[in-house]
């Protein structure tokens, strides 16, 4: 049996060294010009990228959106498949935000281990356990599954921000992810670095629970805060994402040795916090 | 400009005489056995239920995931093609509830209603407004956003029965979908049959919101509770979902007559508790 999610997320913050995650979000419109025209552009952009960074990773996290809008569904198979045959061990989360009943879990479930062979899934937590379980129990509990928590756009709020009996709604997720749904040890969470604060909160209730953290980079959020905030006692805990600062560091032909020297920069300022 | 998906549905409300809504899925392994190994069955099988079902409807629904486990996007693409040339004016919508922050949300609005043509979408509300937004904003405001707010699945109630200052979650997103992500008129709802007084409840909040029901048939929801719990007034504001009980009404070569027979039985259940 392959190895699980937590199992190979926890070798690469310790033998990698590293809590960067690259998001794999491969806008057309920004692509390098020579690649733009090129009937794989997609793949062959993400693949360089991937070629170029791997060594500096815990995981990368391709965003199906953007290959589903593009109907390039084939493409993102061939890169995940990429990954796994050049650089084995490293973890890939599909990024995809699925949430549905139980029956219809179980075939999204489907579509993101067996189709795309993904290690993790990024879920929405609005229709409950039963539409989780599918994830959770697939394969023996080794793929990860990583819950929707605390966004980082305006309208998280909208939600995740009421008052649920004096606790934000965000922290009944987490409690509940953390103390009902985590019982195979393959759940983690969502909390955007735009609101350190909220991490810590988040962290004061999962134990060490894994946290995928979106927003440094583009969105704005803060290293020294992010990383001071989430990491767990021994220094790991997070997997922070960065797509666009890193996808499209340098415009050119070099775009990848651009992409690997921002790649570096992140992921040492993210180890300059790190507990040790 | 093509119609709108609100204009779409109150003419088959009123002209079809119709709250069914057939839902598309095409389980491979409950497929009948003469289409079961032929390399497009899931496109065939639909195509036939369509083409059986179309006077008797108003409005199909895809579930976006089976297709998507089964590597058969284009013949969920088909299938939707199919019903807009074969019967214009029924309006499709995507059963997919997706959701993400703004920029993301942007490519599956463009996956739904460019790639896919559907009509309307579903929706997970968790992110919040503007991972909504650039669905409501699509062509215009004329693609319907209809957003999960009581699911009828046992988990349902884990998030959405939430004391949130004396409401439940799920009343809160009717009040807020209702009041403030509605500016457009293209929003409608999630809520499951099995729950016949929160349908009344949220019908009380939303006044003429279109409400998508689904659970009626094999998931146990009764219809004249159902009906009553949440038409509007004047006879309508529902859409009222039955998969399995139609699809699989009969299992040989004769299935797509067996599928008629149960529409009409299912259309005239409804239409029994109207009011007129």
């Amino acid at each position: 049996m392959s190895q699980s999610f937590v199992d190979l997320l926890c070798h690469r913050w310790k033998h990698a060294d590293s809590m960067l995650c690259v998001g794999l979000d491969p806008d057309l419109a920004r692509l390098p010009i020579h690649l733009r025209q090129r009937p794989r552009a997609m793949f062959e952009f993400c693949a360089a990228i991937v070629d170029a960074t791997a060594d500096l990773v815990c995981a990368f996290k391709p965003q199906i959106a953007y290959f589903a809008a593009a109907r390039a569904d084939d493409q993102l198979e061939e890169l995940i498949e990429h990954i796994h045959v050049r650089h084995p061990g490293i973890p890939v989360i599909l990024d995809g935000k699925r949430g549905d009943i139980g029956s219809t879990a179980g075939l999204y479930a489907r579509e993101a281990f067996e189709r795309y062979g993904a290690d993790a899934v990024t879920l929405s937590p609005y229709m409950g356990q039963d539409s989780v379980a599918p994830f959770i129990e697939y394969a023996d509990g080794t793929k990860g599954v990583i819950l929707l928590c605390r966004t980082s756009n305006a309208g998280g709020s909208d939600l995740q921000f009421l008052d649920v009996g004096g606790r934000r709604l965000y922290e009944v997720v987490a409690e509940m992810v953390a103390s009902k749904w985590n019982a195979r040890g393959n759940c983690a969470l969502v909390v955007g670095a735009t609101f350190p604060q909220e991490i810590a909160r988040v962290r004061a209730i999962v134990g060490d629970m894994p946290l995928l953290v979106p927003g440094i980079g583009a969105q704005g959020g803060d290293v020294e805060a992010t990383v001071k905030a989430g990491q767990t006692e021994a220094g790991g805990g997070l997997i922070i994402n960065s797509a666009r600062a890193i996808l499209y560091a340098g415009a050119g032909e070099m775009f990848a040795e651009a992409a690997r020297r921002m790649a570096i920069e992140t992921r040492d300022a993210i180890n300059r916090f790190r507990a040790r």
